[in-house]
């Protein structure tokens, strides 16, 4: 009888095994947002190259507007900015911003965002690429997604929540980025 | 002699514990293509802007082709087109495809594309990206990549899969996106 | 006194089973680099226009650079580019690496890169995008995120090891990539 029980169980254990190791047709999981597996702010401080300040530019646009409404639609900007610890954008770089963005709104300040993160420091080395659109125009704190990465963050996805922390004209803005990293590997 | 059957169950159970919780070396996961978690069709409306019709454009070239070849190589061209729950496109849309697209190929009509969908109603709110090669002259239907997105769509990964359901020169051109989410949280 | 027994490790499993489907903050999991789920070596050849050459061409510079240092910045590059099993690029190719990349350093040659490797042969139908930036001036050995793909590598994930194997001025280079997959579906 007690043989009998020992193979009950064995046989509802294996069942169960089975089970987890079967096809699955898609992955559902929830997420306490409040919980990444990695969690920092950083700040993005891009200065726009204006002909005469090559050696302090951060990004310089390579394609003008097309004139489709009053919002820069069809700006293009290639970007290697500056991304420090603290909202100073004197203050020693931790990561470089590279990538690009673009206008594409008619009706108010909006861009598409292609921005890789590259960290190569004896702290930290690798990338993650944040990509998504931006709505900054419209709305004072906007998530993108990070998609990828490499190194220290190597295959690394989540969330970038982006505010502008100050504006000055077309010359430069300070972005904070709040980085939650919900995939660690 | 129950108690020893207690200590073999036990120490099976724990060793294949173990087993779960030990180091992964990669993820193989097998899908049944036919059971998203999530499926929807939507509908892409691109009205080109001709320098006249500045009130109805929703894409602009900003790059012309390079005159290599006749499949408008280097043609580049960004976004905010509206996307609709039906083909008719003046109905309400539901999402917004923010990006940009550019034709790559010398032989025949092929694009490569990262449009990024934006919903912003009641009823969804959050982005996710389609980032992929659209062969749209060589194949009727195309499979695409989705590759991260937020809010409703948090970190959702899938495929969009895309028909040209109407073309009208380079005015206007209607696509189908038969969105298929394989990763929803 | 056996039923008692069968009770605690059955109510013991069901409590293990419980955790292991409840509520996930986040993925973290570990990953042995040298056990990827797929892995294979391929090459990439770049023929740049020089408005002479168009019948062998597969890429073209789309923006020329601004003149913001010595490095090309602001150059964008489109691409349609054959893919092969080794270095000769007169091989057959087994793929097309379809998309765009950038140049965006003042200080040191370096790109921006998206690149979708387009498979369509009858041992392999699908594709994968690599995005990332790719410091070739600087790195010797340059690791790039693959972030999503359809069909033969539909969703997979992972990271491409980029080698210039040959550099011939601004005509052609040709990349060992070292695609190295740690999610296949």
């Amino acid at each position: 009888m007690v043989n009998q029980i020992y193979k009950q169980v064995f046989s509802f254990f294996l069942s169960v095994l089975f089970l987890q190791s079967s096809t699955v047709s898609y992955v559902r999981k929830s997420f306490d947002l409040n919980k990444p597996c990695r969690h920092f702010v950083l700040y993005l401080h891009n200065i726009a190259y204006d002909d005469d300040n090559a050696a302090n530019a951060t990004a310089a646009t390579i394609v003008n507007p097309l004139g489709l409404g009053d919002y820069s639609f069809g700006r293009v900007i290639i970007c290697d900015n500056p991304v420090t610890m603290d909202q100073n954008y004197l203050s020693k770089p931790v990561a470089r911003a590279q990538g690009f963005y673009f206008y594409n709104k008619k009706t108010n300040f909006n861009t598409w965002v292609a921005w890789t993160l590259v960290f190569n420091s004896t702290k930290h080395k690798g990338t993650f690429t944040i990509m998504d659109a931006n709505p900054y125009g419209m709305e004072p704190t906007r998530d993108l997604a990070i998609v990828g990465g490499t190194g220290d963050f190597l295959m690394t996805r989540g969330i970038a929540t982006l505010k502008t922390k100050l504006s000055q004209g077309s010359k430069y803005f300070c972005l904070e980025m709040n980085i939650k990293l919900y995939e660690c590997y």
